[in-house]
């Protein structure tokens, strides 16, 4: 396999974004990708998207976008792994550019919520159609369950839930492009509405519109470009049951567990050695949960861990999440895998702004789909 | 790149399978496919399906095959292109091998249309949303334009087009899995129900259920096997504008040419090498154009070669849809692409029984989805 290097980034402002549609946060995104990069053109392009059918019905999106973008008759694919597709679109760039069939991959996503589709609903067929949605629940009520377990198993508490929230928004607010940028209290969290008992309202990452998209190319075109920085150190992904309820563990997600060990291998490095992570907070549980799965702290240390400061980007041992994270940035199902990575390119070439961590090096990137029946990551590097 | 093979493939038949959901059929053709290969395990696999959330409201479908075939962790992808959805998933799977980050990849395909959705309102997902789908057109409607150009601008007559489905029903006759195994006569084709003229009933493919599936390998994996027979010569992909309207042509699909163009190149081969070609046949009037920009016969001559039987399994100088085609086999949509390829890996490997093309060495699988907006095409060559 090459090496390959991510070479230019672009994203729309992620919210409720009324005027726009589909194609044009994705075009918005893609051109600012392309223009960031300096490319005169791209080879391929994958759109990652969860379920634009029931949103918006429209699928085809590989060739909509290739339409719209101008970019006839390059192969435009769409991929989906539920809120994993942004973290699969990127891996599918990868893998092209590694295969050395494209030097010049475009890796995007996007999803359009807020168009009248019954969101919670269209949510819930990334969970078990036959056996768990046909019974009625969905997903605020699947991570409570999770959320649940955690707290008899190891003790967790509603406040140290919370402190994710409270860290994730004071990160956002100082993203530009983050849905939410006010920052919340740990009072505001646990006397937020209650959504599914012990989740809240503020513990609950919103429904949003948005579209973010990278460039990956070859090392010689990211030489000749002289952008020969941001190196793509591992690209993992695994799966796990689909049903919560398969599995012998509830707090423990099997999928983040076998993608980390993949991706540590094969970029040669440890959990002690990433700087920053951004990770998949759809619900404040699951960042407890995966900054666990993660080896970042020991299994039902991660409420602990978060609350006393060891994840905040003024005070961590480890980064997590300083874009905003889903809960504050915004969470359009398609992006935002692929907004990960933004935030891990902007640190790792010291373009964060009022969120740069200082010597950022070492970036890793978890998305995952349903409750963690899909999880991908990567590990970026700047050399 | 590495050389990549295909060296198992498992369908179930295509038809109404009222008692078989998306996951059984799915697992079916797994496991035909994986037995077939004689493989302990597979590395990676990609499930085409191109609207399992309108069809069935269950999105995520590669965790849930994962789950469900029993290979959990294992990454799964889902890889939608409209009709072009199980020839994205071979091209993936051909990609991962190449690139030297799998040895054994399972790609497969599936759609399940007859639980109940509205299936032309979903189908006409793939066309563009905003300016076709609104105005009310669906696909019989788009595919008809395309044919009353035809024959407005090169004479392609009303007998000519029914040729073809005259054609792939007696080629379906000698197909075990396909959903129609019986023959149609001319005047039976062009005296049948008309559904947007000129196109009748018996021009356009049916509503299927049904999945497909095949394993490709690396060299070393196939020659362990002793398999190394048939290879993927040329895997290309290609787009057009999302909507008809947009295009110069009504009667060229330039993504069919652009892709042609590269699988030929990257083959070394010429239109004029290939023995069998599988092609998108889901309106007798797509395998007229195809056959034409494909380069088999000079523009404007599909209609007469397909009357003349020039594309016939009895005396054609190409056998094209020897499997039946989409017409009589069925289209399930995203197995559709899939099953392209199995026909090829059997005629190949001399297993296609009474439809047996005589020292097939060469096939081509044109898949396509919309009215071409996006085409996969793949070239498989019998070592």
């Amino acid at each position: 396999m090459r090496d390959a290097y991510v070479i230019g980034a672009g994203m729309t402002k992620f919210g409720e974004l009324w005027s726009n549609s589909i194609r044009d946060m994705f075009v918005e995104a893609a051109l600012k990708a392309i223009d960031d990069a300096g490319v005169d053109h791209i080879d391929s392009m994958y759109v990652g998207a969860m379920s634009s059918g029931l949103f918006v019905q429209q699928e085809h999106l590989g060739a909509l976008m290739a339409d719209y973008l101008g970019v006839v008759p390059m192969p435009a694919t769409h991929v989906e792994s539920a809120c994993a597709s942004g973290g699969v679109s990127f891996r599918q760039a990868f893998l092209e550019v590694a295969s050395g069939a494209s030097d010049i991959v475009l890796a995007g996503g996007v999803e359009k919520m807020t168009d009248g589709a019954d969101v919670t609903d269209a949510l819930a067929t990334a969970a078990d159609q036959e056996y768990e949605v046909y019974h009625g629940i969905t997903f605020p009520g699947l991570y409570a369950i999770m959320a649940r377990a955690h707290m008899q198993e190891f003790g967790t508490t509603r406040e140290q839930l919370a402190a994710v929230a409270v860290k994730n928004h004071r990160n956002g607010s100082k993203n530009p492009n983050a849905q939410f940028r006010s920052e919340v209290t740990l009072e505001q969290v646990i006397r937020s509405t209650m959504v599914a008992d012990p989740l809240r309202l503020l513990d609950c990452s919103p429904v949003s519109d948005g579209a973010a998209a990278v460039i990956v190319a070859s090392e010689a075109v990211a030489k000749k470009l002289g952008k020969q920085r941001i190196r793509v150190a591992a690209s993992a992904q695994a799966s796990d049951t689909l049903a919560l309820h398969s599995r012998k563990s509830l707090t423990t997600l099997n999928a983040v567990v076998a993608a980390a060990q993949k991706a540590y291998k094969m970029a040669g490095k440890k959990p002690s050695d990433i700087q920053i992570a951004e990770v998949h907070d759809c619900f404040t549980i699951a960042e407890v949960i995966v900054s666990e799965d993660l080896g970042f702290f020991e299994k039902g240390k991660g409420g602990e861990a978060a609350a006393n400061g060891l994840t905040s980007l003024e005070t961590g041992k480890i980064r997590v999440n300083t874009s905003g994270g889903l809960k504050s940035k915004g969470h359009p199902v398609g992006a935002t895998g692929i907004a990960q990575i933004i935030e891990l390119y902007e640190q790792l070439n010291g373009k964060a702004g009022a969120r740069q961590v200082e010597n950022a090096r070492i970036g890793l990137a978890e998305n995952m789909g349903g409750t963690g029946a899909s999880c991908v990551i990567h590990i970026l590097e700047a050399l």
